[in-house]
């Protein structure tokens, strides 16, 4: 596993962020109400909606890629207020991930990532991507699918995981 | 990030599932219920209760560190029901990463990987880190998580990432 691989993984997983996003609409339709209320759904009163937990994942994929890769992370404003602008805004940062490629995160292990909410202080890459990108990235699209199953959309395991590149013989 | 970088970020994720535990135990306190009770709350009816999440991420954390560095995994029966029980599983499953070493991961990449629930196929170790330990891990670690959030218990993103590396100049 190398940073590339590791920006492949969060682009894999928002692609299967649309399809659980799918499959609440197909569950809003199915039971006539509109999918646009889930947008708003939080698990704890001051806990993240919907909305922003989609916004969080895409930011931690967007920010890993452009600081592991040297790039600097295009302005992504949190407007968006629907599945659809959501889809939207999971596509802009897909193609931004589509533009670090891994030419330009070859031996970024050492470089220096400062963020600016730690204060002047700094991590190794390795490190921003071990105890910060994949850890943030994986809560915020594990919980945009525990706000969809809290809420009866029909997830399974295979959903969060998606494709697997098995081999066989 | 290697291979032994990933079960030594499981094991630091582990340890903040035991801090969790330990801001459930005092929320309880505080609200006069018994901890416990919180072991089998689910977010959905068709969803692992708190107790599974936290085996299943043990699970996740264990069979990785066994595939990944060619060691036999331990058993661990599923037969925690308590708080107190639960810690004791963190703890073995703690234990058993600590014996799977550095020498031992160097040069897993290409091992092959045949879980039981593949049926036959098999996965290159990169992609069994990749696109199943990784994501399953942060999906068990992240819903226990979710659950004590969604029950009132205080916790915030710091209590969930943990401490972190920051180097300073």
């Amino acid at each position: 596993m190398n940073h590339n691989d590791a920006i492949r993984l969060f682009a894999k997983m928002l692609q299967n962020v649309e399809k659980w996003m799918d499959k609440a609409a197909a569950h809003a339709k199915a039971k006539s109400f509109e999918v646009d209320v889930l947008a708003q759904a939080r698990l704890a009163p001051d806990a993240y909606p919907f909305v922003r937990q989609v916004q969080a994942a895409c930011d931690q994929a967007k920010f890993a890629a452009a600081y592991l890769g040297g790039k600097q992370p295009p302005a992504h404003p949190d407007t968006e207020q629907t599945f659809a602008e959501l889809r939207q805004r999971i596509q802009k940062c897909l193609s931004f991930l589509e533009t670090v490629q891994a030419k330009d995160l070859a031996g970024a292990e050492d470089r220096k990532v400062a963020p600016p909410w730690l204060g002047g202080k700094w991590l190794r890459a390795d490190d921003y991507l071990m105890h910060v990108a994949i850890p943030n990235f994986f809560f915020h699209a594990t919980m945009t699918y525990a706000i969809l199953r809290h809420n009866g959309v029909e997830l399974g395991k295979m959903d969060y995981v998606g494709s697997l590149p098995t081999k066989e013989g």
